[in-house]
């Protein structure tokens, strides 16, 4: 159908992309359907993230097998920073990057969503698991509705980050997308937090936005356009996803239409 | 079991049937989903679409062997109406309407949900897609909830179509189900607009309502039974759904048991 | 990875088990999810609930293939409470129990969440389905939220249910989790009437919490543990629940980490 009709909005990027990239939770696919996802989506996706500790949940032998479905489609799969979080309080992050290794995974997530970390030690474990050949995904800002910090740290996290050795800076979403990062408790984007983080730190297309909310998508592709950065898709909502980045849903449609 | 228990609704129409109709909404299943969920529940169903422009985002092999896996198990299928209003702002609908074709699908929605669209052009274009060969489905209501139109004139818009050539016209309801067509904010059915479209179109029977919330239709069971045509249901949703429309769930049963 | 990070909640208890209890609430998945979702999930369930009357509603022969795929990987199975209320209606017992067994179910839910029905009549029932060998579980609450129950009934009927032959006793929290049993509108739990229904009742390990929503689930670990049982957990839940009960998730990760 796409020889015919153009997409309304252009200049979406083909894979390998360095920007507009698309981030995957995956909070427990089986092998049939992790299969069944990469055969349709594979190429508007770049990263598929096994949420949260749910990697020490999988029987091992599905865990090993989907981690090399996913890699041989041509994306990169890492565990969720909360299971790095617990290696950390446990003291075991050289051990975890190891067998992080060993098992498949090629990026890292390193994040202080639930744990408290010196800005120090936060420097020197990315620089390890860059070292170690992840790549190297953080994360700011705090799980805790409570603990929401200001759009000027977020940006010096941001930018001390990718110093340090990180390839993309994820801003929390969480999966709920409320109360979080850069969203109010109805999921809406907090101007002033937002401009802020994005005028100090000066690297939108280092930035991934987890975006779980429909309208949280439409409203960062109608600011950034098509190649924005998000994360914390549902597996379910990739081709949905890529049909807002084109201009295929009333959602980004209308704003193109209207300026027609 | 259903040798043994008695649907407490009865009267529910097997297929093919002309009323009774249930529209499924697709945002992306791969093959394999496909073909699980119609093993499971094809005999329930009657369309299904391919929804907005997602049709324009698989890999095209899976896109017709997915077409094809729909067709042969005796269901309609079609693309995104907002597909359509892409192809009208592009001049392009007959070429669109010839690749549906070419792809294999067998239905086609006319609507204007984000679009300007006038009652001449959308009347050109119904008999068209009818001419053509297609199932015509159009729509009447906006995407945009600032734009609700009165019952009457949602009424005279489907009298209109079914003139121009569709078969089915559907009452928009999006995939949220709220605050468009006859649902307020909530969801809930405005009752004022909703008995003034029912009592100046008279044809109960060719209008399809989306309801993808399940009180939506728990409510519409309610007042038209069972064989109430009922979209957007989401495919995962399809055997719950039916289980309603029997009197096998409480949502209906508690009114039947009422009366007893 | 588990062989490097220890899981900052310990005690899960494995299979078989007699508390710990996940039970699943399947709305109709197709075979090769149902295969697909044992194989990644079927240490961490117990019972798979076919939900209200779908099982009605499936293909006979898929019916009998998925009971015989659940229970082949060391699951109970069972056909939704609101199915058997129907046959307590049309006066079917002892053929719908027959029938059950036939069909491969081993366990049976004994509920009135629609209906009405008498305590002695109750007994009666939970008494022939565990005579004729099934696992029964009986369920406490209404499905109405207008029809709320004290604590302290819930209680009693907890009680009188186990002395007449039930297994475990659900308490009711529908797919929802809001307006029902033990949940207020908002879905958190309702001190006051949960302190009476487990103080009267003092059989903490025999009841099943039907906790759909993540926050309540969450609820439930920290306040009984990783080996509270909880029902109408989602299928596509089943890891994520299983990282919440091992402190592998920040919802219950959180209360561990500040204990240190």
């Amino acid at each position: 159908m796409k020889e015919i009709v153009k997409s309304p909005i252009q200049g979406r990027v083909g894979k390998p992309r360095q920007f507009g990239i698309t981030m995957v939770m995956d909070k427990g696919l089986g092998l049939a359907e992790t299969r069944d996802f990469l055969a349709l989506g594979s190429e508007y996706v770049d990263f598929v993230k096994l949420a949260f500790g749910t990697a020490a949940v999988y029987p091992p032998a599905i865990l090993q097998e989907k981690i090399a479905l996913i890699k041989d489609s041509g994306n990169d799969v890492y565990p969720g920073g909360t299971f790095l979080e617990i290696a950390i309080i446990q003291k075991k992050v050289p051990e975890f990057l190891e067998r992080a290794g060993c098992v498949g995974f090629t990026a890292i997530e390193v994040s202080d969503g639930t744990i408290e970390l010196s800005a120090e030690r936060r420097r020197t474990i990315i620089g390890m698991a860059a070292k170690a050949g992840f790549k190297v995904l953080s994360e700011v800002g705090k799980k805790d509705p409570r603990q929401k910090t200001s759009g000027r740290a977020m940006a010096n996290a941001v930018l001390n980050d990718l110093d340090a050795g990180s390839k993309l800076v994820i801003v929390e979403g969480r999966e709920s997308g409320r109360g979080v990062g850069i969203y109010d408790k109805e999921g809406h984007i907090e101007q002033e937090r937002f401009e802020e983080l994005l005028s100090c730190s000066g690297v939108q297309n280092a930035i991934i936005w987890e975006a779980p909310l429909k309208d949280q998508q439409s409203a960062l592709i109608g600011l950034f356009g098509p190649n924005v950065n998000m994360g914390n898709i549902p597996p379910h909502e990739v081709i949905a996803l890529e049909s807002m980045r084109l201009g295929l849903r009333n959602d980004t449609l209308k704003s193109v239409y209207q300026r027609d």
